[in-house]
Parts: C-alpha cells; sequence; structure tokens
C-alpha cells in the first residue's frame, strides 16, 4: 500500500491537534500524561488501518487511550476527563461503542484478544474483523499475558498486537522480558541484514534460500523477536512508533497476515511536551500542573497515607534487618521507592506480577523474614490465591499493606479499593487491622513487625480524615479503643480511615454519641463489643469498604455467635455497585456518605 | 564427578522399592499415580545431590512428591496415604521438616525458588544452599511462573529448576509452551552437535569459537532450550528423566552453575506400572484399584454432580448455538470432555490458566456468546480479579460453574472449595446460585443460560445429598422454594448441597421444622425471607461454605437491613479455619458436622 503524502501530512496535523488537546485538559484535570501522549502516532495508525466501529480496539490498561476518545467523537466531552459525571480515564463501553471493554488493570488485553478472535471464527466473520491489541511494554510482565500468548501461539488466530514499547512501565522496566525488547534498540542491525537478505533471495532465487534463512535464525538471537516467534506469534518490529508512514504500511501488512502477528513499535513517552519526555515516572499519572513550567499546581500540605507508611516501615526497617518487602511495579505509588533507594537489597520492585509477588514473599517469611508486600488493595485481587494458598495455609507472618483502600477519585471503577476486607476476611489464619491517622499507622506497623502470622492493614489514598480524638494507643491483638462514652443509645464503630468519618458526622448530630476505633476486624475485640452491646443499642458502622461482608458484617456475625438479638446494626460501608470516576467527595455525595448526609440518616433514624 | 556403579545399582533397588510401595498404597488408598512414578528417579537424584534438611526442595503442586516422603522418613505412615489423620497427599511442612511449603495449587514453585534465593543471598548462605524446583510441564502454562521467571532471569539468582516433562499435564498438552517442549523429543540432533562442537572447539581452540557459537545458535531454534536462555535462565537437556547417572551428573553440574538453570527432564508418565504408563488422563488421579488388572475398586453408584452440569450442559449447547465454554486444564474433572468432543470449535481446554480462562470468556460475552466458565472452587480463587474487573464491571453474561464446592474430600485444605460464596458476593453485579440435585441443577442450567448477566452457580464433589422433598421448580431470579412448612418456631434454611444435609438433619430431630431451599445466595428472597421472619423465630443456615461472608452472613445483612431483631440465626457453615483431608464423612464428623451432631446442637439450643 502506498500511503498518500497529503494523508500523512494531515494525519500529523491531528496528532499535534490531539497532543495539544490532551495537554490542555490533563494540565487542568490531571491524568495519565506520558504515556497517552506516547502513543498518539500508534492510535491514530490503528485507526486509519482498522475500523474501531467492527474491529476490536483492545487497549491494555487503557489509560493511553486518550487519543482514541478524542478521534471517536469525545472531542467535546474531552474537557470533563476524569470529573466526577465525566469521560473516564479509561476505555468504557457505556461512554462510547469504540471502546470494546473496560481496563484499568493491566495485562488483560491479549486474553480479551483471544476470546473476541474466537467469537470472530464462530460467527465466520474472519474476512471482516480482527482484534487489535495494544499493549505497554510494562504490561508484558504479567502472567496474564503469557498465559494468552500460550493459547494464541498454538491456535493462531488471527490478531494484531501492537507492542508499545517506551522502555518503560509506570516504573524502571524489570525483567528478563523487559531486557529482551530493549535490547531491539541497539540493534538495527537486524532490519537490515533481514531487509538484504530478502533482496539476496529476490534475485538468487529458492537455491539461496536454506542458507539466508539459517543466518537469519542466527541473527534473530539478538532480537527480541525469538521469545514471540518461539510461542508461534509472527514478529514484526521493532518499527518507530512515531512515523506515520512507516506505522501505517506495516499494521497494514499485519492485518493482511491472518495470523497473530506482534508489532514492535518504539516509542518515547511523553512525546511532544519535552518536559515530560524520557524515563521519568512523575510524568505517568499527574495531578493539575502548570503548561509552561510542568510544575505542580497546588500541591495538598496534608501527608499522605502513603508517605506515613513509608516513614514507618523505613523507621522500622532500620531497626530490624528482617524486614524485607515488595512491590509490583508500584514504587512511588506504595512508597517503597524510598526503601529501595535506602536497603537496594532488602525491598523490590518484581514488575506487574502481584501472583509472583505474594508467593515469593512468603518463600522469604518462610526463611525468617518479615515481608511487608505493599500492594494497592484493588490490584491485590490479583494475588489472591497466593494469599489464601501460599501464605494463609502456611500460616506465614508476611504483612499485606494495602494502599489505596477505599475510593480512590478520579480513576474511578476499575480502581476503587473497597472488597479487601470481604475477600480477606473469609481466610482463616489471617488478621486485618487498619490504622486512622498518623499515629495510629505507626503503631500499627510496629504491631505489623511484631505479629509472627500473616496480617493485612489498609489506608486510603492521600490523607486521613484528621480528628480531635483522643491519642491512639498501641497496637494490641484484636484489641479496639473506645475514644468517646456517651450514656446514649448510639454507638458508632469506625474502622480506619471510617473514624475520621464517625468523627465528623457526630459533629452534625444535636446528641452526643459514643465512638469505637475498632482497629481489628478479624479478630474482633469480643469483649469491647459485649460491653458496649450492654450500653448502646443502635450501632453505626463507618468503614471505606464494600458491605456485603464487610465490617458490618463481621459484627451481625458476632451479635448472631453471642445470640444478642437487641442491637440495631446499620452500616454505611458501601452498597453493591460499582463505584464511579471522580473528585471523592463529589462521588461520596453521590452516594450519600457525607457527614451531613450520614447525620442526617441517622437523625431520621434514631427519632 | 563419577558416581560408583554400586551406588547407581543401590539407588535403582530403591526406586524399584519406591514404585512397589506407591503403587500398593496408591492402589487401595487412591491417590496421583502416574506423575508419582514417573518422577521417582528425578526425586531420587535430587536427593543424592541435594540435601533437603537445607537445601529448599519445592515440588511444584507436589502431587509427584510420594517418592520424596518415602526417603524423608515416612514409609511407615506412608499407608496412611490420603487418609483423615494420616499423611496429606501434598508436601506438608507439617508432617515433615523435609517438605518446604504446601502445595496443592499448581505453578507457585518458581515464585517461592525466588523468595528462598533471596533469602539465602541475605543470609549469605549462597555457598551451601540452592533452592531445588521441581515443576511439570502441564504447570508451565500458567502465568505465575512466566512472572516468576521474569525476575528470576532478571536477578539470576542460583536456582535449579528440574523440569519435568512428561508431555501430559493432567490432560493433553496445551498451548505453545508445550508444543515448544515436545519439539525437543524429536531433536537429540542438538545434543549430539553441541557436543560435537565442543570437541571441535576443544581441538581447534579459540579461533573456531566463533562461528562454533554461530552455528550452535542456529540449531538452538529447534530446542526447547532457547525460550529459556532468552530470559536469561540456563538451559540443560533434555535428558533421560529415568536414567540415575545422567542425572546426578547433570544435577550435580546444575548445582556448581550458581546461576539460574533449568534441566529439562524427560520421563514417562506412569514408569513402572505398565497398565498406567503412557497419556491417559485417567491415571492422573485414581481411586483404589486392582493393581492386577487396573480396575477400579468400587464404582458410585450415585451419578455425580460433575456428570449432571455436563449432561445438562450438552443438552442446553445442542439447544443453543451461542453457548461456549473453557476449563483450565481439567476437561475431565469438569466434565467438559464430553462438551469438546461433541463441540470441539466451542469448548476449550485452555491450559492452567484460569486468569486467561475467565477474561477470554468475558470478551466472547461481549461478543453475543453465553460461556460456561467451569472452573473448580478453589482454582477460581486464581481468577478473582478477573471476575471483578473483566467480567462484573462489564456485568458481562459469563457463567461461572463452579465444581467441587465444599468438602472435598482426600485432596484435603488446598483443595477445599469453601471460599467462593464470601469472595465472589461481594462482586456487584454477580448473581450467585446453587442447585440440591439433578433434576434443580437442570434447572438452574436452563436458568444460567437465559440470565444475562455474570452469574455463578456451585455444586459439590461426588453426588448430592438425596432427599424425598418435593420436586424442585424451575429456577426465577432471587426465587427460593418453601419445601416444607411446619408451624414450630424452627426454620432450616439450606444452600446447594445444603439442603440434603438440613433434610438429614430434619429426621434425627423429635420436632418437626420448616425447610428452604435457598437457591440463590445473591439476590436473597427476601418476600420470602420476610414471611419467614412472621412465622419462625430461630433460623438453621444449611450450606457447604466459609462461615465468614457466608450464607448465614447474607441473612444476618438482610435482617439487619430490615430491622428484623427478633430473629435468631445460627449457620452451620465451616469455622474459621483450614480443612484438612481425608473421608469427607469423617472430615464432616471432625468438624461437628454430620446430621445427626447438627440435630442435637439443634435440639439443645431450642430446648
Amino acid at each position: 500500500m502506498n500511503i498518500q503524502l497529503s494523508r500523512i501530512k494531515e494525519l500529523e496535523e491531528i496528532c499535534k491537534d490531539i497532543r495539544e488537546e490532551i495537554l490542555r485538559v490533563v494540565s487542568k484535570n490531571g491524568g495519565h500524561l506520558s504515556s497517552t501522549l506516547g502513543a498518539t502516532e500508534l492510535i491514530v495508525a490503528m485507526h486509519e488501518v482498522f475500523d474501531s466501529k467492527k474491529d476490536p480496539f483492545i487497549f491494555d490498561v487503557s489509560h493511553q487511550s486518550y487519543a482514541h476518545k478524542l478521534l471517536t467523537g469525545r472531542w467535546k466531552e474531552f474537557d470533563t476527563l476524569r470529573e466526577f459525571g465525566g469521560l473516564c480515564g479509561y476505555t468504557k463501553p457505556s461512554e462510547s461503542e469504540h471502546d470494546y471493554f473496560v481496563a484499568g488493570h493491566s495485562s488483560t488485553s491479549i486474553s480479551l484478544g483471544v476470546g473476541a478472535a474466537k467469537a470472530i471464527a464462530l460467527k465466520g466473520e474472519q474476512d471482516s474483523r480482527v482484534p487489535v491489541v495494544m499493549i505497554g511494554d510494562g504490561a508484558m510482565t504479567a502472567g496474564m499475558v503469557y498465559e494468552a500468548l500460550n493459547e494464541l501461539g498454538d491456535r493462531k488466530y488471527p490478531m494484531v498486537i501492537i507492542l508499545n514499547d517506551n522502555e518503560m512501565s509506570i516504573s524502571k522496566p524489570i525483567g528478563a522480558v523487559s531486557r529482551i525488547l530493549s535490547s531491539a534498540m541497539a540493534s538495527p542491525f537486524y532490519q537490515n541484514f533481514k531487509r538484504h537478505t530478502e533482496n539476496f533471495v529476490d534475485n538468487f532465487g529458492e537455491s539461496a534460500r536454506y542458507i539466508a534463512k539459517r543466518m537469519e535464525e542466527s541473527l534473530k538471537l539478538i532480537t527480541p523477536g525469538i521469545l514471540f516467534e518461539e510461542m508461534g506469534i509472527d514478529y514484526i518490529g521493532p518499527v518507530d512508533g512515531h512515523n506515520l508512514t512507516s506505522l501505517i504500511e506495516i499494521l497494514q501488512k499485519a492485518k493482511e497476515l491472518k495470523k497473530p502477528v506482534i508489532v514492535h513499535a518504539q516509542t518515547i513517552k511523553g512525546k511532544g511536551y519535552e518536559i515530560a519526555e524520557g524515563q521519568e515516572e512523575k510524568w505517568h499519572g499527574v495531578g493539575p500542573f502548570d503548561l509552561d513550567s510542568g510544575n505542580a499546581a497546588k500541591k495538598s500540605s496534608a501527608k499522605s497515607a502513603t508517605q506515613i507508611y513509608s516513614e514507618a516501615l523505613l523507621h522500622l526497617a532500620k531497626q530490624n534487618e528482617k524486614i524485607v518487602g515488595a512491590t509490583a511495579a508500584m514504587p512511588t505509588g506504595t512508597g517503597l521507592d524510598e526503601l529501595m533507594k535506602v536497603f537496594p537489597d532488602r525491598f523490590w520492585d518484581v514488575a506487574i506480577a502481584e501472583q509472583h509477588a505474594v508467593t515469593s514473599m512468603a518463600a522469604l517469611a518462610k526463611e525468617g523474614f518479615k515481608p511487608f508486600c505493599t500492594i494497592y488493595s484493588t490490584f491485590l485481587q490479583r494475588g489472591y490465591d497466593q494469599v489464601i494458598h501460599d501464605t494463609c495455609l502456611m500460616n506465614l507472618p508476611v504483612v499485606f499493606a494495602l494502599d489505596r483502600a477505599g475510593i480512590v477519585g478520579e480513576d474511578g471503577e476499575t480502581h476503587q479499593g473497597v472488597f479487601d476486607i470481604s475477600f480477606l476476611r473469609a481466610i482463616p489464619n489471617m488478621t486485618l487491622f487498619a490504622p486512622r491517622d498518623e499515629k495510629s499507622f505507626h503503631q500499627a506497623m510496629a504491631f505489623a513487625s511484631e505479629y509472627p502470622y500473616p496480617c493485612s492493614l489498609r489506608y486510603p489514598r492521600g490523607a486521613f480524615t484528621q480528628t480531635d480524638l483522643p491519642d491512639s494507643l498501641p497496637f494490641e491483638l484484636s484489641k479496639s479503643q473506645l475514644l468517646r462514652s456517651e450514656s446514649g443509645d448510639v454507638l458508632f464503630i469506625g474502622y480506619g480511615n471510617g473514624v475520621g468519618r464517625a468523627y465528623e458526622t457526630s459533629k452534625y448530630l444535636d446528641f452526643g454519641v459514643s465512638i469505637l476505633d475498632l482497629r481489628f476486624v478479624k479478630p474482633l475485640d469480643e469483649e469491647m463489643l459485649r460491653e458496649m452491646a450492654t450500653k448502646h443499642k443502635k450501632w453505626f458502622v463507618f468503614s471505606d469498604s464494600a458491605k456485603m461482608g464487610g465490617v458490618g458484617s463481621a459484627i451481625l456475625e458476632f451479635l448472631a455467635k453471642e445470640k444478642i438479638l437487641n442491637v440495631e446494626v446499620v452500616s454505611f460501608e458501601y452498597e453493591d455497585r460499582f463505584i464511579t470516576h471522580g473528585n471523592t467527595k463529589q462521588v461520596e455525595e453521590s452516594l450519600g456518605l457525607l457527614p451531613e448526609q450520614l447525620a442526617k440518616k441517622i437523625t431520621e433514624s434514631v427519632k
């Protein structure tokens, strides 16, 4: 295919406009910046060669898909990106028919592609449709990708996989696969060689083919392609991911192959915004910033829970050399980056690989170490079996530190950290607790570092809700802390950041309430709850977690076991629906969870 | 190293004795046969070269580890294999210090090895200890393996990985990796070539090295090693896994490398018991059988739930061509083998790859198909995030059919299917229901096949508990069925196979009870429960599931929401501990869950 030069010029203009719009909106609203800027030409080329109304366009993690949104009728609404009620920062079919799937967690795309390809085959649509997958090099480390490639390479469904290689997952690339990919950068030699041998064979005919083939294969060893070709998947590349002419030609060729093929495109993160170009993690996901200087528009003054975690763990790790830890590709997000700097031998980024993170830490626990496995609540869903089978069954002292527990704001429904209590509480040998502020966090960490069995603590994105309630006392297994004792019927039970919400809510009431910081949802402080049941008959539960199987549910189980029938329990945990994106306060308001809203409900219910 | 011939003879005798003992005990008690027979020499060689008191011996899935048990002081107790109170069919540290980790789920071993290797490095024990991993080719398909290899190949911890390649996972090998491995079988050529070039280089010196190296690399392409070597892991093989002399020599060499190395050993499943030698899945896990004929000692007369599932799904699939399905390497275990025979294009074994199974089925649902994702309850833990993020967030009509829900008997704690209600119930858009017998199973399947959103049904290993309660009515969303109505205070609420247990329990009582088949634990039949609350004040819940977050918990949440305070709920679900292996009835007895035991508790509590 020969593409008209004029068309390329047009598309280059479109790329320019897209970048400007992305920069304008992301600098205003925050969002994912460097990956989406880097993928602009790839996405424009995808749309030039394929048809997103027909071909499944599958964006892995999909935070790089802003250009796709702009190209599919959402230019006008793009201004509302990540705002409450506005466009989602990820692909979302309910937003547009051009969005094939929801994706906020990494490495699902090739599995989706295989499923789509099977459907296409069953419907006999192979001539008119092909799944087009875009996946970043960072996402290639997760096991799901390999599971999907394994079936794809065997069954050979037609599929075009665009590997967007910017030599950077969210953080520094980790692992052998990353090394293999980046080796290609240094060897355009193979590409030239391949072209030459092709000419050679064309000129000298079949007799030369065998020798050429053999030589080519020798050289393939120094290219990344071999990994994929060994798995039965054709490999084309590497290609310049910012060169529209090559991209369109190659995608066209890939489309015509009617086989699984990986197009390895090399891109520059942040391309088009000089300040953000390159490897710096800080431009991956950003808050609002000043376009000219690149400076953040505002910096929150309150210390984030992540920062407290990082400081507390550093403090403990200096005292106890048995403390080790892992993050699954979120060193900055989890605050483990600081630990990795001070103790590079004891804290590891294992790449996007939650299953491996959990199980390898379990082995370290078996060897007498004290691992802090630091993973966002939503991503621990990826390591669930490993928590059960490799950690709790062995009753090993791994600490699961769950960052981003509760509503996470603008990232929205794929990232809400709401299920962890429900899925962890049912596991035998697991202990669950949560701090409510900076001081209690340090105490909780001290407890965790000494606790000889599996345990998990959760803490919110951003800062804890501050209170002027009494200071936290040191953590002791199962022990709650009664923070305020009043004679009335109403008891507020707070868990983690829920304590702050309980406190805030109490300020809107014209009657006094007792406030209990539950601290441990497993095991419960049965003695305290028994005592509370004699004093207060109306309990309200505050916790940033799903109601089903959550904190309220644990309390109900306890009351049922004790045959305490005269206590009414109302839980203000999240109802049974996925929670949308947007400013956290707005989202909470929409759920009726702001303190003033809760106070109103409580006042009505105790009337 | 030169091994004394006399020592080899001794070890061969030991292998013979081990095989005899395994055959004697497995033919009596049932257990895993063909993999463990096939791995005998590998394990004997492991023990010859490494020290299981010192070196972490890590057996993947560990059903092949019987020889290891026999070699580490458990010969006498081996007779109790898989019996209640006897030896576990898997490695278990509480049983012996020679067992490094619990393992019943596949593909965890390399992650454990990486964790152990990190610990060894931190402790400075690299000179005296090395992790030794044994993993089967079937386990190589799961994503966890790749996640671990990715870090291992990058960080290069010393580790010896014995790849036990018998060209057979539990079922027919699936996927590209399997193809790559088996290609080695056909090419001893490479091994010869490699030896020759080594001689050549030795004789002609450095000047020949470059050419030899290049030629060797060309040929590597046709060996399985390239996949691993590309990932930074040395490869030795393939070697004959039944030749003790070669094995010991090679393992010794691998040990001395002080690098990550894969020893690719080819073995024959069932080796040493002619009837079982070869590829047949039926010899993977067996019940008691006659050694001479190979015939099963007894065959259960009752139809298993798996069989009913298979029949029901086949019936539906014949009527509705949109029905498709997947199993993750358990075609026979799940009954999907029958479907794969009749509809080879619509039912897939995707190998041990639960994450990929779930997500690829979600894509088929998006395309208008009706996937039945058929996975044991315990293995769905591996696909948890995919149920949340790829299925329920998209609200797609995937049916999760959970076989082996409840106590599974002899496989024990790694395989108990007890957590599924707790971890699935919290997911928005998910519907959960369960059949109680053959008729209701067909009705539940008919419901599932029409239901337009995600749903999951669970059923036990083996046969349902039979009752003479009224026939099941067709399934309707959320609707329960009142099977027996009595005027007394006591209501039995059964869920799934719990209905049978409720019925059996009622027979031991000297007063009448009402019996409700709950059918749906999500959404609940609120109308019926409200009515029941007016009539009965003592509810007993019967379900083969964990109590925390389980059926009883769902009912308590409902009562709390309705502010119904005068109903007492007692759940007979499983308490918060891992459940051991053994004959199911004995295990249930130990938990106090036999109908007569439950009846006694109930009688006492209603006095």
